[in-house]
């Protein structure tokens, strides 16, 4: 299929509300292709995330568990982070979340897909990656704020999480569903 | 597998540094369960979000297009929005903005998942629907802002949009890839 026509809306006056970690936001006034004008609307700014499928050579995957406060829950996932500007690539910023994470590495990788939280009010967008073969190469490395737990599942238990509704987080139930949907049997 | 520990962190204090519509941050201070402290957290606050995976009797799919101003582009996607306070549920707003986007209805419905936009950024969820059989009803019922195309595509099609990473939005891909896994042959 063709892409759809691209009707961009123009941006009248645009302003920072808020630049702080976590939190950069900015309020623009737009108009519409036909004249309509939006008096307010805000694009939330991030940098690009990564995330990885990762698979141990005996086939079981690599899980994460954390806190999520947005939610107030602690839930199962997938590793994951922010590109650095350190980084040279998304493939070794997920390379780095992933050791960072879990302390596995190695294996062979290539991109699974790429998905955005949200094309209407992010300006981000997350790079999946699907790692096979990974082993443990040693301790985790943790930011001043993670609390993280390391957990290996097969896949029959990784599809029931999914099939649960337990690994809510959009961004890493789209690669999973994925890979599960290109390795179906 | 057993849900992970939950470890909630606590909130030392809390305020509203914006409250919008599209735009309600709330800026927290925070402690760990070992007592570290993170200084300054933010929750984006929305109302919980709805979407359709909707097959005709023929078979085809209803997508949609529409500018997307976080990312500056014009995307396919599936049709999505809001809960509305005057809706019954989750499912009658997912019927609600099938008809409004485009004007299709009827057909059997079942949830097919539930995913989140960000748990740890975002208070909310994403309810997602499979509705199957469904007919043209009428004509589109648009909001103020909203210029949708509407567009019927097989299957194939659709895998190979998504295959592509032409239909980005995380919170669409999760349910479709699923769909698709769910229905494979």
């Amino acid at each position: 299929m063709k892409n759809p026509e691209n009707r961009p809306w123009k941006v009248l006056e645009s302003e920072y509300v808020r630049r702080r970690p976590w939190c950069t936001v900015r309020l623009e006034r737009l108009e519409m292709p036909d004249g309509r004008v939006v008096p307010e609307y805000y694009v939330m700014e991030y940098p690009d995330w990564v995330n990885v499928v990762a698979t141990t050579h005996d086939g079981r995957m690599v899980l994460i568990s954390q806190y999520r406060h947005g939610l107030g829950e602690t839930a199962y996932e997938i590793p994951a982070g922010c590109i650095e500007p350190a980084d040279a690539s998304p493939l070794e910023a997920a390379r780095r979340e992933l050791r960072e994470e879990t302390g596995y590495g190695g294996g062979r990788w290539r991109q699974l897909c790429v998905v955005a939280p949200n094309p209407a009010t992010q300006n981000n967008r997350t790079y999946c990656f699907l790692a096979e073969g990974v082993e443990p190469q040693g301790a985790q490395q943790l930011d001043a704020t993670e609390e993280i737990g390391v957990h290996l599942a097969s896949r029959e238990e990784v599809l029931e999480l999914l099939a649960g509704n337990r690994i809510t987080q959009a961004l890493m139930a789209a690669p999973l569903w994925r890979y599960f949907y290109e390795t179906r049997e």
